[in-house]
């Protein structure tokens, strides 16, 4: 066999080789793996440690832009971000809360003021600061945050307030114990002459938090949130605000300003839109969790089919005893590789549509201003999208690959029961992922009756649907082939040919563009009622609009999949890679078989067929399924544990 | 409301309602939470000292019969254990250790001199054992561990010893640090006068291993497995022999015995039937495991639906600002309402089948050697089912309620990721599922082939499937009722009433009916084949053979759920128990709608019924979910977490 490692690797760093190999670099000089060993004390204060010896990298500055003393690579830095998993995740979100969530506040809401103050002190760790959004009262739902940020005109401060116990900063990373000072969202309130102080809506103001020696400064009770079912390196804590007074210059004012007398300016009136707008710029940490998902996946995979390939159990029927005692190697059993080699299909699907997402953040973060504010937010719809598909990924693969690694997969020194335990939380942090596959879905409705009031409801959908597929792939050349594939859809007889890769994405179109129309004329109808009713239409249509995000992720990331294999030039590369995406679409049609046979997009024979061939494409894979996690390129002292030594 | 917790909680105890209710003062007197800030040893002494105070308790003695020192009440004593797990997991697979497989070892593979030597000390904790049967290579196959007991005629000793590295024992509860001794499984070698040595199969044998001092003993070495992904409350290690020599009366005796001379014999000729039986005797182990992943689930259903009646999260759309805010309690949410309430549905299924598993087992057991062996591998294979099927949904189900409960989920002090780390491994130790639920299908192939020859291949199926149904419920006066509901099965027009008992018990059973006969078919052609063929005939049905398990243990515990709603008098008792008996079966039939719809068993219309069914089931039990959880009867202080505060 030829060495299919190399170019199956090209094929998945696509345009992030450069950077990928850098970081794996970085990762074989300085990564170790989480030690499970250690008290909590002892995991904090080496992920600080690690967080410090990051610094000297590259990789915090590639984050930040030129003229903020950074060297404006987002892909290096998400791509250097995202790997930092396959050491240790809490790592990973150490850093990202350090130079993604604080920095980046920092970065996108302040202006120059506060990037000359603090970015370079940011960036050297010289300054540790934590992202105070998330109160004990409400997470999902940041826009109705109750901490108070009140311009007091006599002394020109602002006084940052927790009015009640539910105002309480929780599960805020650093807070506990490292950061010193707090980017902390609020409800602005302010007046100018004659007029009575109004909330402006949520804003963000810099709050020092605490001395040189620790020591919570006045006003400010930091707590702990003590032991978490992962993530133990990082420093949960909690903060209450007591009439806490700031200068007003610490008020990030990108998109709002506070006059010294008091009034309130911002470029932008409607106050809703302005909260999306400053949350928007937040974007990166959702890609970073999309893509930390995607890397603890490919760990826990490449460790559990490692271990299939090396364990055996049970003797086959009537085999002879030879060397291993005719007993079969787990990867040889269906029911095994039904585990493992659809997930790893997935992984690699996964992969494609992150890179795809990367490249199309930095080019409208790169756009600054300049960016058209429909694809920004289409692109918000699509990180949130893939954050919360692939951390449900995560979360289901590492569990299946525990469970295939059996009692060796519990022992913590295997590393999946860490990986599991320690991405647990990104279902739910950066936000609940069934918020965010609903806010997908609303995104869709939106475009839809933004956009094209006047045609016709069919044409009505067909247009949204395709639109928000052009906004990811328009500038990478990949729409006219999607396109053309899916026009090409191979039927057999009266029957779709579900190894076609036309068939493929037609199907998942159809089905995006299906439950878009239906639930369009839902919600139309949910329009008309008042009060507990309008509640009730929209809460029935829930699982509709959860249904619909999914779907919407799923055909994306099939088109970025597809796209990838495409460019491949190598036939014998493009085989393998065509069988791993027949397999991530089919399992995809498989999983949600029910829908396509309750709407007649499936025959039943087509739709038994299905589970035919996925089982089939996973005997094909079978032979390569060594080569094909080798291809992640985890360096392998990451890989080394104990029960494949 | 009239008082619905109490009746609830009595349908749901069913027979157990005495050792339930003292199972219940006992935690409510000594029961407390782990304590997750704790090290690692701490949390080994912690267990250690409530595995030795449980001791002055009556639940150890109520696992052992009268003639041994105990009280003879198995299900006092299965209840007593699964309960144990609302405080702590950990102690509740350290007690098991110690006298469900230590003691159950010695009581049901031992004979007199075993039982008087011992077994008052392992009631007491005088004597701590462990298990040693799992090897480094051979887990789920136990038929193939490599450890071997040679009779030595010349001295009179068993020699146990570790032939290679796969042989050592692996992740043995207890040899880490706290058991003084084994009951060790190994290859039995002994031969007669004039006759050599063979190895007679997989036979336990009692070896000391420590000292008092906690020192190895000669020819034993053992190490510590180290951190788990949870249960570190329990000292997991290896153990390797080199030459260990132990009394010939250590060998227990009761299924075979070695004479001086070396003659082996045995009351049970095929090897292979012998294994079995004295694996058989085991079964408790797997009984436990079910036990406890249902207690597990309840458990993190009450904290999840709890919350989810205390957290408000998003005002309605035009909601006035009340004193809420307007905000909608998470409960109210239809997401939420699926996310918790087809898996509560579960729970309680599950317990009602539970309460009937371990009276048939008690009966089973107390009937000794009387026992209907064939009734007994029925049980066996229905234990196993079980297991597999409780554990996996305690996986999900746990996982579910940690999602839901965001990032305050996310904290151990909120208990829910303890318990899923804690249970995590039950869905791989005492059998991995995925083996165990073939092992289900497997024997309900035998019963195919074995009882009913000469019947056409429909009517063997029907039979088969109804007899593995009247082991269970026979003697309950269930069987006639179940019969009487499925033959009175509902139709509307011609299609099936989804909301009809008969109707939902007849689509179960003909699920499982079909997928027998057509694996049966299969099966058949398989014989033919020969070497590698016979292999992958027999692997690629192995999904089949997986789909029968699940779908032969739902139907199981429908009948048993059923059951149960049927014998409970108060009518609106019955109203809630029915309409919860109602989700659980038709969650089941939507989670395998696909499956009914490829075998034209629902229609398409009735097809998307089965999900606006269970939304309309999900919103009729909203109002009782909180009489729901509380009838589960979890001590209050274990349900006292930080965030229900």
């Amino acid at each position: 066999m030829a060495d299919l490692v190399a170019p199956l690797r090209a094929a998945l760093d696509g345009p992030y080789a450069d950077a990928r190999a850098s970081a794996r670099r970085l990762l074989t000089e300085t990564g170790t793996l989480t030690d499970p060993t250690l008290s909590l004390d002892e995991q904090r204060s080496r992920t600080r440690d690690a967080v410090l010896a990051l610094a000297s990298s590259d990789v915090p500055a590639a984050g930040f832009a030129k003229a903020h003393g950074g060297t404006g690579d987002i892909g290096a830095s998400l791509v250097g971000f995202e790997m930092l998993v396959y050491a240790d995740v809490s790592l990973m979100v150490k850093a990202g809360v350090q130079w993604g969530l604080f920095g980046g506040a920092i970065e996108n809401l302040g202006t120059a003021r506060h990037h000359n103050e603090h970015l370079a002190d940011v960036i050297s760790g010289d300054l540790l600061g934590c992202f105070a959004m998330t109160e004990t009262g409400h997470g999902s739902d940041v826009q109705s945050i109750e901490t108070t940020a009140t311009y007091d005109v006599a002394s020109g401060e602002i006084v940052v307030h927790s009015p009640s116990p539910s105002a309480r900063k929780d599960y805020i990373g650093g807070a506990a114990h490292d950061a010193t000072m707090a980017a902390v969202f609020a409800q602005l309130v302010t007046g100018g002459p004659g007029e009575e102080p109004t909330s402006r809506g949520v804003h963000c103001v810099l709050v020092p938090i605490r001395d040189a020696d620790g020591r919570d400064l006045p006003g400010v009770t930091t707590s702990d949130c003590g032991v978490k079912g992962g993530l133990n390196g990082v420093d949960n804590g909690r903060i209450v605000f007591d009439q806490v007074r700031v200068p007003r210059s610490n008020l990030l004012d990108q998109y709002a300003t506070v006059a010294e007398d008091g009034t309130y300016t911002s470029p932008i009136d409607n106050p809703n839109r302005r909260f999306f707008t400053m949350l928007g710029t937040l974007i990166r940490g959702r890609v970073s969790i999309a893509g930390a998902s995607g890397a603890a996946s490919r760990q826990a995979l490449a460790i559990a089919v490692r271990y299939a390939l090396k364990r055996r159990q049970f003797a086959a029927p009537g085999a002879a005893a030879d060397e291993d005692g005719g007993e079969i190697l787990l990867m040889d059993y269906r029911t095994h590789q039904r585990r493992l080699l659809p997930a790893l299909a997935r992984s690699y699907a996964l992969q494609t549509a992150q890179n795809e997402l990367v490249t199309t953040l930095a080019r409208i973060q790169e756009a600054g201003a300049d960016a058209d504010p429909r694809e920004q937010r289409e692109l918000e719809a699509l990180a949130a999208g893939l954050k919360a598909y692939a951390s449900w990924h995560a979360s289901a693969t590492i569990q299946q690959c525990r469970e295939a690694c059996g009692g060796a997969g519990y022992l913590a020194a295997n590393r999946l029961t860490t990986l599991k335990a320690d991405t647990d939380v990104f279902t739910t942090f950066e936000g609940d992922n069934t918020v965010l596959m609903q806010l997908v879905g609303k995104e869709l409705l939106t475009g839809y009756a933004d956009e094209v009031r006047g045609l016709d409801p069919v044409g009505m959908v067909s247009f949204a649907v395709s639109n928000a597929a052009e906004v990811v792939l328009e500038r990478t050349a990949v729409a006219p082939l999607v396109a053309r594939l899916r026009d090409a859809a191979r039927r057999e007889g009266d029957e779709p040919d579900l190894l076609d890769r036309g068939t493929q994405l037609a199907l998942l179109t159809d089905r995006e563009e299906h439950l878009l129309e239906t639930l369009a004329r839902r919600m139309q109808a949910a329009r008309k009622a008042s009060g507990a009713d309008a509640f009730a239409a929209v809460n029935s249509a829930q699982d509709h609009l959860v249904h619909l995000g999914r779907a919407h992720v799923e055909r994306v990331v099939l088109e970025a999949f597809a796209a990838a294999v495409a460019e491949v030039e190598d036939d014998t590369v493009r085989t393998v890679l065509d069988a791993v995406c027949d397999l991530y679409a089919v399992s995809v049609v498989e999983d949600d078989k029910a829908w396509f046979l309750e709407h007649r997009r499936l025959s039943v024979g087509r739709a038994k067929n299905a589970t035919v061939v996925v089982n089939e494409l996973c005997e094909r894979l079978r032979p390569y399924a060594a080569d094909l996690v080798d291809a992640f390129g985890i360096p392998e002292h990451l890989l080394d544990v104990e029960m494949l030594g």
